[in-house]
């Protein structure tokens, strides 16, 4: 033996950037329970049971509601491969990183994104959406729900009017908001969406929870020509899901207990209550940020799980969060795309929306940027946000 | 509330069908880790060593050694997609599950397959193999290396050297053999491979390792046409995982923890032992189950991780497995396709391919054979099992 490799001794962080978000100990958990076969009557129970969970925190009556064998990215994917043939036209929501990845995706789908622009840190507006469709032949309008890289939230609901108008189906990323955010699957008007486990849901990467109602099933099973994809194919993956369990693939199972487990946390908290825990924390932390004269990126539509802040003037991005991960243990994200060196994102996501991590994040960022030479009046941050929560 | 769903409490399976196996308490240990970010240096070390790992499993000196963020057939879909094209042939071999399944997503990659068959339960011919070169345009040959709906090992080596000769790239499913069966990427000469981590490696389902040389990578690089997929192109993912992490997707950081693990497990105690350990214990397995009257499917290439074992006439497959399940809390698989209802399968994948295993699963095959009224001498099987280990 040459090397040896130690043994596993991961930091204690305090994830406080764009997701992962910290895991609860219940799912880690679940997680080492032993493993059965994915054929076992108990995992059938379980398979189940993830799938009533998964309705309860989309809010959906919807049979297809199932998490995909890979991360959210391949959620994005597997909702638009299916949707989207050659030569379709497809209304694309850009106003952040990820929406410029769902028309990357649509274009390798043969498919036609119509661009629907707004300056990053901008809501869309649904009159663009109006416009987009009055102006094309598309059958799908996709949008990001809650945009990671600007800390925008998009106006789903008004959205979602416009698209029954047209009579188009609407595909909303969820990946930043299910189980943290405001999200009604069926009462939106919503017609397929994907999420992630890794952010409100506080369950580690690696699964995609997704949805779709019977109008979208059978708008993917008409469609022409076979989808791309075997993996991703939601008429085989729908079947391994369904009572006959015909065999498509070999399902996670250590990472659906802990699915299941970060589920059953949320239902028992109760839904709404969590979403008001995520806006009461972005809250505290906005106002404590700019009593302390930092500024969001944008001033209106901010994401509840999502916070991006400005970097001031003169202070070096990446050491400021060298010294925050170093010295504090703490992780909050950089900018994407344009937005590099630009903004901070600071994600309180499921577990993390919490006051104790709106003073450690304040307190933490208060002494760096003392020592970058940024001049903060000790503790007016935590005063501010204090207030929120005493409320 | 109106549903109460319960602790999760997974009975404890003795898992000897064709995967998954049982996950060594080591691995499972290691998943539960508190999570630090996919960016985080402490995680970007982690990635560093299991990519040397896998090339320490998987026998290679090549530069692109991952895992895919999906199952094993995320890593079959990934192999082909990135090789083959609109009307880009391919030799496919035909004798058994896998293979079909190779040349379905042939298929939707618009790739014609040249199928190479052979019946279920014998291994291809290289001289077929040639023969298919030779006819056509095919700059690829796909095949698998051990047919876990088979228990079927193919002569992997043997048909390298003529896809050598013909200067094309051979594609290898190591699903059921990397970590338990005999095999050297680099002195084979495989030019691309994928696996999974349910089986030999005992590491839970939804990662899948691949492996591909600098030739293969240029291949990727040069083809016409972008790949299909986003998710899965491997330009992409290559750069997630060399120097500069380019952002790709979040990687699924509890699996790759576990994986870590389970490799660490291998590399303590020699890859070569292990292949040892998985002869020795299947050759025990099918001397007891021949002195209990039973037949194996093939009686050459017998696959050392999995033993296909023919369901003697009169005996109803289903009323077996289950009774093996709920009286003796051990799995094993039945037949897929044609095989349905034909054969089991019995898996000694890993830390399952030991004495202990062989004897259990002997005695219980036993037990439950002799309710269903086959006759069977008692112990006969066992004890032909155990001259095996004591030699």
């Amino acid at each position: 033996m040459e090397k040896r490799y130690k043994e596993l001794a991961p930091p204690q962080r305090i994830l406080l950037g764009p997701g992962p978000s910290n895991v609860d100990p219940r799912v880690l958990q679940a997680m080492s329970m032993p493993l059965v076969g994915h054929l076992d009557p108990y995992f059938l129970e379980i398979m189940d049971e993830v799938m009533e969970l998964l309705r309860y925190v989309f809010k959906t009556g919807n049979r297809l509601t199932i998490p995909i064998s890979g991360t959210g990215s391949a959620g994005m994917e597997t909702s638009l491969i299916n949707l989207v043939g050659e030569g379709d036209e497809v209304v694309v929501g850009m106003n952040g990183f990820f929406g410029q990845r769902m028309s990357e995706i649509v274009r390798r789908c043969g498919g036609t994104p119509i661009e629907v622009k707004e300056a990053w840190g901008e809501a869309l507006k649904a009159d663009s959406v109006e416009k987009a469709l009055a102006n094309s032949n598309a059958k799908v309008v996709a949008l990001v729900h809650a945009e990671t890289s600007t800390g925008v939230l998009q106006p789903l609901k008004e959205i979602c009017k416009i698209v029954k108008k047209y009579d188009a189906l609407l595909l909303a990323d969820t990946v930043t908001s299910l189980g943290g955010v405001e999200l009604d699957i069926d009462q939106f008007g919503v017609d397929i969406s994907y999420s992630g486990t890794q952010k409100c849901l506080n369950c580690p990467p690696g699964l995609s929870p997704i949805t779709l109602n019977e109008k979208t099933v059978e708008f993917v099973k008409d469609r022409e020509g076979k989808i791309q994809s075997w993996y991703l194919d939601l008429n085989l993956i729908e079947k391994y899901w369904e009572a006959d369990r015909f065999y498509h693939h070999t399902a996670p199972i250590s990472m659906i207990y802990g699915l299941r487990e970060a589920l059953r946390i949320i239902y028992e908290e109760g839904l709404e209550k969590r979403w008001l825990q995520h806006l009461t924390a972005s809250r505290a932390l906005i106002k404590g940020l700019n009593a302390m004269g930092l500024e969001t990126l944008s001033t209106k539509n901010n994401l509840p799980s999502l916070t991006a802040v400005k970097i001031p003037e003169g202070v070096t991005d990446a050491k400021v969060r060298k010294t925050l991960l170093n010295d504090f243990n703490i992780e909050i994200g950089g900018g994407l795309g344009d937005l590099k060196g630009k903004i901070w994102r600071i994600g309180l996501m499921g577990i993390n929306a919490c006051e104790k991590n709106v003073i450690i994040v304040l307190e933490a960022l208060e002494r760096t940027l003392r020592m970058e030479g940024f001049s903060v009046k000790p503790s007016e941050g935590i005063a501010a946000a204090m207030e929120v929560f005493e409320q």
